[in-house]
């Protein structure tokens, strides 16, 4: 495809770009350092502008101002980055499925349903009273309980399981070996033992979520644990039962939710964070990676930390915990200093007393 | 069932309930917000009582003293939590597994032996010498490895994954995705190699424990990494090598416990908590969520923060550590004004001298 | 075996050890606390001497200089840890796999093709064009994308998953429920919503690397995700998409690396600690449990902490961050003394100024 063509596909989703330089052919995107002849590149972060001056692709996607070596081909873009995201596509497109129609080899219940065009794998298990979408793939080893609803477009990678009761909406993709609904850690105490209380709640997933591989989505006790439409997980994420979690979210990986913890609508979660129980996490908060949200956060703030405070304070808080050790020497010195000082002041106070004395 | 009826079955169960308003019929259980006609609700936790104020429940459980709105139905005792407890289980019950038999697309070696009622789902594995007991469900996907033991009546949900030789006691009930008895990180290295050491140890379950998703739990190198009688976990709980974990133990979600920790009876943890390897924790120790445990912990502490301090000491630090580049100002701001401070007293201690020598 | 034999395979392998006392026959290894006749144990951590006082084990493999109580029959050799691996290795062997040939429960597409001596048990997927060596052992409930390549003597243990296009080395071993080669994170941010990014890239996992259960390990975006030969993994280790990790490291548990970090050889990582993205952690570096690895890292550095610095300077951070409350106190206790004797002074100066003036 010539980079002409492509800038005309990227104009037609709404980034205008335009081609500076030799209207090249390409056939496939790769990163700067990897690509060679009739590969397109991109430099979005500009923490890599090194490796565009060495890069050996044929052309590149970058910002409107940034330089790039003579010869070198470049489609120009305000967001380079959507940039690549519409050439991998255009290019490259999304996954193609294998095509299992619904094999002889899945145990699909009497009672179940699926929707139109299904393509359900070998190892397959679907239980009784679930109601399946059109279009939806499952690859091998899902397991989707009893009475589950799943709307249409669904994809669920191997060995993910959806117990009882859970509702997936409609293009719901979820990465192999997520379990959606399980039981919550909801006991009663008495004296030292743990009275299971029966967890009659479900999980309910929106339309158009992606879910990583590994997570692990609790049901509620009673009620609903809920993502919202457009939200994304990455891999190992681990949800409290009767956690609210919004829309269009986006939690990096190994993040824990603990139990009714509500999250508002676009909130990024970095990596290997934890969002304490029954607190209240407002719209468009951003949280950076290994930060503990302990307390309610407003919204639109921006925290890190362990606890977690906003993101300007955290850094400078950051800075002297790296230092913390020498702080410690310092205060000790200002101790020992301060009592010379006073013992001093005391003397020449003394000092001055005789005199006033004499 | 009426009010007075439920309040029957609590007090049988060592919960004393009374009616406080009228005598009304509720058929399900539901949360304070979502509850409508003929739904019993709960407060338990304070942090909820607007929610009584304006819940369109039938009526609620809570404590003696709790205050409920004129004409909304009460039953009253000392524990709402332990009362809703009860009302789940009598109003809702345990989940109803499906009933598979031995399912004829399920593979159970010629040598495993079955108990009594085994209900073994389509595409289980059970390895040859297997012996598991009476009652005993397994969801689509299991693994059971050779000589694998298992009690009565315990629960497999979907993809568990049970490694050679482990033992599983009575009651126990493991949810998806969750592997017990995978070799543990144990290499001697050798120059920059790691040799592996066979794990020739194994794990061992005891009675009544119920394991989260995604959770891994290590065999031993030599003899064995335990669980105890009761003890819960929530989910992706990463327990190492030679690790025993004592009874009626709770661990919340992404709890990792490095090998060879040993960890007392009735200990709860906190979410995304970390356990050092080599370790003691006592019994009855109580850790908060995001917690470091690095050195032992004595019977009955009460310890948060990374690392773990006794709670109130921790919260205390905490407190402190939002302002900590604060901190480091006014540590250079004393520095500042002793210094300052210190020439100004030696200025006038030379004033003074000087007056003394005249 | 006799410990004169064991003592030769020892010095055979390189870690020449001598019997010291009586030649007995041994026929297993056990720890101190668990062994008992005809049992070898050994002491390899100091922490553990006084086990070694108690210990029933007919003998015990210990350094050249620790002291065995009398009777007690000793193999002496510079590493024990060295020795015991051996010693368990000779004594007891890796696991023996269950042999299913290739089962007629599997599902191996025609176009897949396998090496010499597949061992492939039921329930397992092999997708359309993949290539798998000789001597590969996959447990049940296992899926084998589409145009993956796998090397020799492979094993992959119950519903292990590698998506399509990924490469694995050869001798791998992937313990249950890892997977290989998800879609990392990828989405361009439009407005709220984020367009996903095909991840057309892979995952490439090196010869002798073993992964512990429950890991994901993205495929990347463009290019590859890769880890080095000899590389060991324990559970849960969650890695992002283009992440490129050297050969023979060594990571816990709970370990998170972003996206595009990369890192060197032989760098160990302690438990529940998280590498930020885009970040370089140089060759042999080492990081102790939970510790935050925020920025580049130098070749040979050992660091700890969150953020993580030099170990040293990290213990004497931590070592004041408990008592960092106490700290606050000593500051405003400071500033009120600071004051105090300002005010003294001034006063003094007053007084002095005033005699001055006199």
């Amino acid at each position: 495809m010539k980079l002409s063509e492509l800038s005309v596909e990227l104009s037609k989703r709404g980034f205008p770009a335009q081609v500076d330089g030799e209207d090249i052919d390409v056939r496939a995107v790769n990163t700067l350092d990897s690509a060679g002849a009739g590969e397109l590149s991109f430099l979005s972060n500009k923490k890599y502008v090194s490796a565009l001056s060495k890069t050996k692709a044929a052309a590149v996607i970058v910002a409107e101002d940034m330089q790039v070596r003579k010869g070198l081909s470049a489609i120009r873009c305000a967001d380079p980055y959507a940039g690549v995201t519409v050439a991998i596509v255009v290019l490259h497109g999304y996954r193609k499925h294998p095509k299992w129609g619904v094999s002889g080899k899945a145990a699909v219940h009497v009672t179940a349903s699926l929707g139109e065009s299904p393509n359900i794998a070998e190892f397959v298990s679907i239980a009784a009273d679930a109601k399946i979408g059109k279009n939806v793939t499952m690859y091998p080893g899902c397991y989707v309980g009893e009475r589950v609803k799943m709307g249409d477009d669904c994809v669920l990678f191997p060995n993910v399981v959806v117990y009882d009761d859970c509702v997936l909406g409609d293009r719901v993709t979820v990465h192999a070996g997520t379990v959606i609904g399980q039981d919550g850690l909801g006991y009663a105490p008495v004296g030292e033992k743990w009275i299971k209380i029966p967890q009659v709640g479900r999980t309910i997933i929106g339309d158009d979520v992606e879910l990583g591989a590994n997570c692990a989505v609790d049901r509620a006790t009673l009620g609903e644990t809920s993502i919202g439409d457009g939200t994304k997980f990455g891999n190992v994420m681990v949800i409290g039962h009767g956690a609210k979690i919004g829309p269009d979210c986006m939690f990096v990986g190994l993040v824990g939710v603990a139990g009714s913890a509500k999250i508002g609508r676009h909130v990024t979660i970095g990596g290997h964070s934890a969002v304490n129980g029954h607190i209240t996490v407002g719209d468009n908060v951003s949280a950076g990676g290994m930060t503990g949200l302990m307390q309610n956060v407003r919204d639109g703030e921006k925290v890190f930390g362990i606890p977690a405070v906003p993101v300007e304070k955290a850094l400078r808080n950051a800075a002297t915990a790296v230092d913390l050790g020498d702080y410690a020497k310092r205060i000790k010195q200002l101790e020992r200093e301060l009592a010379k000082l006073r013992d001093q002041l005391n003397r020449q106070g003394e000092v001055d007393s005789t005199s006033d004395q004499e």
